[in-house]
């Protein structure tokens, strides 16, 4: 389906990728495909061992596997031998994604571009975008189609805003940053004093802004809001994937991951390459160690050390965590064994068997 | 408060519902209301057996009640006795609904419209909208205003896209879609390489698109990401609430419900008629077999059978999670009958009570 | 970084904030800062005792503290003692807010406002927003670039929308009302009624609408869905962090705090002054007295009593909630402890330890 720019030979793919041919090296690879739907001419990927047998049955005319799948039978008439079969997938992914020649960038005359803004060359801003008083726009970025830059916004070169992102003002971003749409940087955050007699919440004026580093990304429908005072961070490299939430002062370091639906809450610190994964939370004014991870729908509740593994809701450490859950499971075993004992010890039991519905988890 | 666009007998309301009337028959009814604010020339219905006494209470002048509540008291002057009272109600909010004659549809004139879309007849766009080169929108389709329409995206007939919805670059739509306000359906799937050596994450193109069926709502701010390559599949007749994130490659069957703030992450597929409650989360990579029931805030880690109904997080099959949670429940009864059991052995017990502090629960 | 409009001795704040000045009061300030960004001439706060050392070693030249704070050594050269430092803090921080002259407000000519909405004095609408037909908006209210306001929208006096907020058509907003980016009020209810001999789920209309009170504030991407009939009501004062979910037909009271990403399904009810923690949820139909707290990522499934504090999934109290988590933290010991005795016992263990690859934890 997706078609190369050329027809192009397995051993020039090989080259591209650093890879080591076997097989046909002259057969002419048109395109690019997954495992069960890749066809004569096209290359496919073994990216997960899980679909080793998928990859042996696929009819690609190449296959891009790890050193270890040598040897292993398939039909694939060419294989290429890379350490990293999906990078180099995604290598040739590229040859394609960039071979659709861009439009020359322009200024949509629909949208609405402050004069004393500051644009560099080559940038783009689609139809119906806002661009406000004092913004500077680096080199070769581009603003999709009705986003808003509020009022002294920087954002450095060669950046990819897609329609529909709201930057709120003052935020700064580096180069090379990706935002999806409907991801709001800025916004205030979420600060109220509460008056004690009255119950009644005050606002707290939310003065700081949003720091991203270059080649960050962030994906669709996030939010990440601007500091009280001070800013709200997000370090080079960093991947920010949809609908997730960093509340104000949060700081994330370098090249961390967080999956959907994660979110973390005020003044919180990330450590570098730190992963959260889908829909865990992170508690306010807390440190997480370099490299930790934070597993799914975790809730951490208080520091976590360099490099830890973190499960359950509280969080503990995963193997304190595996080892509850498997003792758990054991509930029922536990629970014969002592009525066992303590009937071979003369013991009365005042209670039964436990009924289902006795359970308070009617949860839907 | 909801006017019938005429007063109408309830004799008339029982044809339009299949229903049998019982009492006063030729009663007009001249709105739709709830059991609590209803007036005596108002309908209602009983949906749900909890609310069975403001039912009895309602002064309703017609009441949609089920089969079986024939012959339980109530205030109301008349009854409809049909199978399904809340779809009957639906019938008759419908009508309501459907006598607010829609004004005609076009075009707006501050709308962006590429010279190169196609647009059948009966169409509406929004004003400050943007549709791009190649698009294709089908007959009666109405797209609100300030929607992002990409490059070749293809939507159907009949369908309706409220105001800032964003579709991106070459996904379709089939006939009598809706889409709510704020929802992105096709940004980039959240793909990345990770260079084992520096830690840094490298993009994987998304090259693929999103396909969503016939007779599919999409609630508001929902995130759908594009397939890295083929597409991310909904089927026709399915359901998805606010704040849902379906990512990339991901496959949900037909008539699926997908309840607020749930997400899947890559490449699972649900079946048919699968239903996610609120804030489930579903791993990469795996399969809901047929008519599967995922609870609340439950966490999917693996396969699950068709008609399965999973529990917890991790999620279990629902029957065995309750047993557990029921013997959870009994821990502090676990725990004393072991340490009576163990002083009548005469072991000593090396620690106390277990104290509320020594909990990790601090969790807001 | 944050200046205030003019310097200002220390005397002055105190008298602005109505606490007591220490030290040197003549002293000038000119700027808020955090601890330990300040410098001589800023002031900053101590509102977290976990943040006492670093207000010791602060080189602000005045701290707003607590009167407990009186007499501990610190090296800011003047100190305000106050009840609430924060709330002070906020005052200052106040000065600096308002020294900002806003822009003549104005209606932009790129808006699109319908000729049959009525505007009041001082009205700010930004460029490409939609005022639908019918539309009442009140005196020195700020629409921000970008906004949808449907038909027969009623927004009262000095609220400030941001831009690419959808409000949809019949919702009703008090006065001084905030609503960040990316907010939907009002899309339709999730509400269908399914057939159960196809499976289809046939739309029920959602003709209802929302009620939002004076003083609330919405954060960013949030959605609160119209009720089915009647109305989605938010109660005076309460605050919305970004990403809630609250679905048709719920009730909140008088100054809740729902803080970000939790959610509350259809017709349920919390009182006044109720917090949701991040991620929690509230299934349907149920309602949660005044005062209630809910922890983070907590499943409410049945109603809640006047300020009951609830934890976990399934919620628990907390008392209850703690002492069962502590007594699961201590499994490891009552397996051990109940091996032991049927050892003793003569009994013969069947089972043995159990092992890490066990648990069904694999959760990432």
């Amino acid at each position: 389906m997706l078609r190369l720019p050329n027809p192009t030979p397995v051993s020039a793919l090989a080259e591209l990728v650093g890879g080591q041919a076997e097989g046909e090296s002259g057969l002419l690879i048109e395109g690019a495909s997954t495992l069960e739907k890749a066809q004569a001419s096209d290359i496919s990927f073994l990216g997960n061992p899980k679909y080793a047998e998928a990859a042996a049955a696929s009819e690609a005319g190449c296959l891009l596997l790890p050193p270890a799948a040598k040897g292993i039978p398939g039909r694939a008439k060419s294989r290429i031998y890379v350490e990293d079969p999906q990078y180099a997938f995604s290598q040739v992914l590229w040859l394609i994604a960039n071979a659709h020649p861009a439009a020359l960038p322009s200024v949509s005359d629909k949208a609405s571009v402050h004069y004393q803004a500051k644009l560099g060359p080559n940038i783009e801003i689609g139809a119906f975008s806002v661009v406000e008083k004092g913004c500077l726009i680096g080199e070769a970025t581009s603003i999709g189609a009705q986003c808003y830059i509020g009022e002294n916004v920087r954002i450095g070169r060669h950046c990819k805003i897609y329609p529909q992102v709201v930057i709120r003002e003052g935020c700064v971003l580096g180069d090379r940053v990706i935002i999806h749409s409907g991801t709001v940087v800025g916004a205030d955050g979420f600060g109220f004093s509460t008056d004690k007699k009255t119950g009644k919440h005050r606002k707290i004026p939310q003065l700081g802004n949003v720091i991203i580093g270059d080649d960050v990304e962030l994906g669709a429908n996030v939010t990440i809001d601007r500091a009280t005072i001070g800013s709200t961070e997000i370090g080079p490299g960093s991947k920010i994937d949809n609908l997730v939430q960093l509340a104000h002062n949060v700081k994330i370091g370098r090249d961390c991951i967080i999956v959907s639906q994660a979110g973390v809450a005020g003044s919180s610190e990330l450590g570098d390459r730190v992963i959260l994964a889908g829909q865990a939370g992170v508690v306010g004014h807390i440190k997480l160690g370099d490299g930790a991870i934070i597993m799914a729908q975790t809730g951490v509740t208080s520091d976590v050390d360099k490099g830890a593994i973190m499960f359950g809701s509280p969080a503990k450490p995963r193997r304190e965590a595996f080892k509850l859950q498997a003792l758990y499971n054991k509930l029922p075993e536990i629970y014969e064994a002592l009525k066992l004992v303590r009937q071979q010890l003369g013991v009365k039991t005042k209670e039964s068997e436990p009924r289902e519905n006795e359970s308070r988890a009617n949860h839907d």
